[in-house]
């Protein structure tokens, strides 16, 4: 393929690349990936996404783990300018969508201050995903008109400025990515904002994966239950009356059959 | 195709077919869409999308409109029941996400009552194909920690109970679907529990169409801008500081050659 002579740097494609399964890639993260012939991913994205990527692409890891040495995010900068100033296109692949909890923006600041032409393809949330195959609705008429998404993650940005008042909203879903080990403070906030002990609760692990686990329980049980069943990151949180609806929505119970479809479609 | 001898109700696929662009479709809605017999489809579906409908398939409108005659929803609910009750597979199509605003959690109550098989694709919202394509990310550090979906739609829910003190929250990004008509009283009350009126907002008509119109302003002069410009319905309405990254981050100044990815993906 010939170098365009009007345009030195590589592109850079900051793609979503949802919550693990191919399925719900989106129709342009998939072909940007089969097409790679540089990706740099995070440690959110999954293996079945990655062997999607041409045996032939350089595919560097710049994952990141909680407590465990990781290339820090200017390093990640770095990498990924200069392999665009270097004329590479880049597939620059995160967990979900870039622009939720992804530092997608961040990215894309430094690159643009480089000139280098970002282009940024959303993914589906890992809430979105529990959210239709669990069965939670994340609004619904009568139990939710709002959804919130907030991360756990940060305890500066929890334990600093954070609006409990607001956030213990009744008629609001409350998504609580990267929560678990502030799971106490959580509960403990919101029940004191006058969010009744009784609301319903879902803790999911390992969300959309094959060792994905579902736990129900209520705001004030929320620790004892992770506890009780060894709960362990990544777990999302799920805070909210349409958290009922699961019992009778859950796609689960449903859909037995469901492989079918990826073997048949 | 033989019919499965174990179950006569057919299966109802609630599919979310995001903004509309056939780009942003995930990988399992584009499969089921594109294999459809029986499509039931809603007014924000786009053109583009129900072109990939097989020709063979009965399509059923049910769209609604604001202020427009439309089916009412117990009569969707009636329909599809029916449809798959009588023995066909259907596919449910909804604009964005089924599970955010588009009522597909009453849709699959109704049905799980009927015992019809559910299954539940979620989709890219319009809020994350706008974030994406202008610039505007959802969460960014330091400027937003959190991001909030509500609708405007029903004064009644905005007139009630609407839980302003909360809403007011300038570490959140707040993205208004079908707000337009309700721009005054949006701004005026947010104002009002203390968020500044120099809190940029961006307001994108049909947003992610051909006919998308994007401006920014602030809040405190929301309502004069969304005259001014002769804004309409459908409009999103996106409130928060991360308003202003789409200056340096809007991807259509980049990619002028943006269909390439297209033409030769």
């Amino acid at each position: 393929m010939m170098t365009s002579s009007v345009q030195k740097t590589g592109r850079l494609y900051l793609v979503g690349a949802g919550p693990g399964d191919i399925n719900l890639l989106t129709m342009q993260a998939y072909r940007l990936i089969t097409t790679a012939t540089t990706v740099v991913y995070d440690r959110l994205v999954s293996d079945e996404i990655m062997a999607l990527v041409p045996v032939t692409a350089s595919k560097i890891y710049v994952g990141k783990a909680p407590g465990i040495h990781h290339l820090p995010q200017e390093q990640i900068n770095d990498l990924i300018v200069d392999l665009a100033l270097s004329g590479k296109d880049v597939v620059r692949l995160k967990g979900g969508d870039p622009y939720i909890f992804g530092r997608g923006g961040e990215e894309a600041l430094i690159l643009t201050d480089h000139n280098i032409p970002v282009e940024v393809v959303p993914g589906i949330t890992t809430a979105q995903a529990v959210s239709a195959r669990l069965g939670i609705p994340l609004t619904h008429r009568g139990l939710a008109t709002s959804v919130r998404y907030i991360t756990g993650c940060c305890a500066s940005e929890l334990k600093g400025d954070m609006d409990w008042k607001g956030l213990a909203d009744s008629e609001t879903t409350l998504v609580v990515y990267m929560g678990l080990s502030h799971a106490g403070e959580i509960s403990d906030n919101l029940i004191g904002q006058g969010m009744p002990a009784s609301t319903p609760v879902a803790l999911i692990e390992n969300a959309t994966r094959s060792d994905e686990r579902f736990v129900t329980t209520t705001l004030g049980n929320l620790v004892q239950t992770a506890q009780a069943e060894g709960f362990k990151p990544p777990t999302i949180i799920m805070i909210g009356r349409v958290v009922t609806l699961a019992d009778q929505l859950d796609s689960r119970h449903h859909f037995p059959v469901e492989e079918d479809l990826v073997a048949h479609g």
